[in-house]
């Protein structure tokens, strides 16, 4: 069963290891290149994301490759969004009424490491380190890179997968290309992320709640924490660039940034005893967006972050991308192993799910730092919690259905519940729902307004 | 009153020359420099869109520099769109229900021509031809240039005025910043577009009604024809590049070109004996939206379809262009002429009506080559111009918004005007619009629902 066809998928990161493992089991030849060195056995390079949230989509992926049960030994689970007011309370919201609907979160290094100790397992994968892609040629499907000790070397391959991030180089290749027509984007908001820690306690335990997603949503900035399984947490702060009052502008000194956190997140402060060192040490990154079309032009693809890179908000950024490895799995089942065929089926068919999810992720920085802790959102989320507890197999809300619900596209989840969300915030506002009402008769007045908000219908009163 | 600033502006097109005209009439400095030879003087290369639709956002940059008698005299008024049927049976359907708001189509060699030859008039403008921007120094303000003879020649100024549209170099001097987070997209549709034409008939008259813009709607596909002062009509084909029965990449042969036309623009196919001709002759050209922000970046400032080019389906592209000018205009004064000040004032202020005349150009796309041929489109369009007849100051369709209410940001125009088109699609799909009613009661009805829509209220009948 072996293949002849031979593939090179630049950037060993979390999407190019699992294409590579999935693609490694179909019997292809494979020669997974990375700009980087083997994180195996490098320290991480302070600043980078150490954590993020795993749920089922990416989940999915790892029981495609039989990796399920060495994945759930790398999770922390997260059963909901535990909110910190400015005066320290907290307030838990669970992502579902399910039993069992969790996030994770996990060691971004820990999960590469894993699929990276898979490959080993398959002679037909070549994984090289500190190669750095600087030249893709398309029509040859040939690359030029660049080797630490600075000499160059070129590879060939009948295809060419660029996994290789949000700065691909394989997409700006595409970009160059004067008879293509390739359209792009490169959204950037007006807010950057710097990222932060909680340490151990002295007696070695977690800080605060390890299994919730921690939040302290005010207005226009935030920060937000997820536990690590070395009883650390990691801080991520979400400030505007310039404007409001405190911005990373004007955070400028040891005692602005002191001042900033005492005052806003005084609980936080009381855990975070480097708080400004680490603030001058870590770098302030960008949040940007990037979408293209098409991700395929002659032999080679782009795929994950390379496509369609989004903003953190919705935890479904590494999501999506193992998502993306299982869609074009079922691409080439469906083609018959065709990859020609597979390549652009997958750019036809995955990209409104991925341009989807970049849109909920964006919606949702506006809700988790604004709308988390307003009234009106809290009164709908205790309806739906209530709801999906009562009618498990009849409602779900937007959350769920993005995050819980792995068998519902990315847009039909969007549509579905952006409807949803609509309809129950519209009759909240009208006192069309109250506590006189059975959850029956709240489900049925919700699901009717969906309805027809989702075929365009307004209802007329007159 | 003399001003010191020396500005260069890089494109002598239709916006850098407005620009350049208001800024030498503010006794402004100016080097405008151009990368095409003199249109005076020079044949228009082949396929170059040679009219264009103009209407009263244009007019307001021609009144303000004193050109309005001018431009007038090369205006050929359009009152409606001629629809063309596949029969050959026409409707004319109008532009707006009261008297004198009507566009027109109008030369761009013409217009640039009458722009270039004003400028001549100001002895503190030099305008230079022939010249290639391949490199802009941003901090620096300055650029170095590509004579005809194959020279380089350096230019610096204290300001950078990028109008050198949609392939903008100063654009992509920007983008190539990495240290400023300069968000940018560049959108192509499945369609590209070709020009044709209608030549005069033997008589020297015109082939077909000279007033009206003419649009053969198909569905997928159309042409539309401009009047010329020339008596012929620039005729353009928007077609899909692949896909459907007919499309770009199959329409090789003469046969398969006059088959296509004789079939689906069958009146039309009579006024065209080059048609095939043109059709090899002339380039395929695609259809692209540019969206990007900010516009300015220390003393640089990207204006007209450099910072927002878009699809031309409103008529808008041109017009916005010369808007810009205004509201640039408008900047220096707010500022009491402080450059620096106005092209951060115009970046701001301006980016939201670009980008919703961008999504209007979009929306229009759909409506010219489908919608107007579609029986609920034709009911909304007939109870509009009865509304802006009987009650010319109180009701103005999306149409006139945008194109006739020149003092109404292209934004507050999209937001109301689909709002309302949302409003009587959904009124006359219920039944709510009817002849029994007096108009006043439908003006009411229209109204109140546009007003529910645009707070984002569902009304609910329960």
């Amino acid at each position: 069963m072996s293949k002849t066809e031979h593939i090179l998928i630049i950037g060993a990161g979390l999407c190019g290891s699992m294409l590579a493992l999935r693609l490694a089991q179909h019997q292809y030849n494979i020669t997974l290149v990375e700009k980087r060195p083997d994180l195996r056995q490098a320290k991480l390079s302070a600043g980078r994301s150490i954590n993020l949230a795993f749920s089922n989509r990416g989940l999915k992926a790892f029981k495609r490759v039989g990796l399920e049960d060495r994945v759930k030994a790398l999770c922390i689970p997260m059963h909901g969004r535990m909110l910190h007011d400015q005066n320290s309370k907290t307030k838990l919201s669970k992502y579902s009424g399910r039993d069992g609907e969790y996030i994770n979160s996990i060691s971004r290094p820990g999960l590469n490491a894993l699929l990276l100790d898979e490959l080993e397992n398959y002679p037909n994968v070549n994984v090289k380190f500190e190669m750095a892609c600087h030249e893709v040629n398309l029509e040859q499907t040939s690359a030029e890179f660049e080797l630490a000790n600075g000499s160059s070397q070129s590879l060939e391959a009948d295809y060419i997968f660029g996994t290789d991030g949000a700065g691909s180089a394989v997409r700006k290749a595409m970009q160059a290309k004067r008879d293509f027509l390739f359209s792009h984007s490169q959204d950037f908001l007006t807010h950057g992320y710097k990222e932060l820690s909680f340490p151990p306690t002295k007696d070695g335990d977690y800080a605060t709640e390890p299994n919730a997603l921690h939040i302290w949503p005010r207005g226009e900035n935030m920060i937000i924490a997820l536990p690590n399984q070395d009883k650390s947490f990691t801080v991520t702060l979400f400030l505007a660039y310039e404007g409001g009052r405190d911005n990373f502008n004007n955070l400028t000194t040891p005692e602005a940034v002191s001042d900033y956190f005492k005052r806003e997140y005084p609980d936080a402060f009381e855990l975070m005893p480097r708080l400004t060192e680490e603030f001058f040490e870590n770098p302030t990154a960008p949040l940007g967006t990037v979408r293209c079309n098409p991700w395929t032009y002659h032999n080679c693809l782009i795929m994950g972050d390379a496509a369609h890179a989004i903003v953190p908000f919705y935890g479904q950024g590494m999501n999506a991308s193992f998502e993306d490895v299982v869609e074009f799995d079922d691409c080439l089942e469906a083609t018959n192993f065709d990859l020609k065929a597979s390549l652009e089926q997958f750019s036809r068919s995955r990209k409104a799910n991925a341009d989807a999810i970049a849109d909920l992720a964006l919606d949702n920085f506006h809700e988790m730092k604004a709308h988390t802790a307003q009234e009106l959102f809290q009164q709908k989320r205790e309806i739906e919690l209530a709801l999906e507890e009562e009618f498990p197999q009849q409602y779900f809300s937007k959350y769920s259905l993005v995050t819980f619900q792995e068998q519902v596209p990315y847009k039909t989840a969007m549509d579905r519940g952006r409807a949803q969300d609509q309809a129950i915030l519209s009759l909240l506002k009208h006192q069309k729902l109250h506590q006189k009402q059975t959850r029956e008769e709240q489900l049925h007045l919700i699901r009717n307004f969906t309805e027809q908000i989702l075929k365009g219908e307004y209802i007329i009163n007159s």
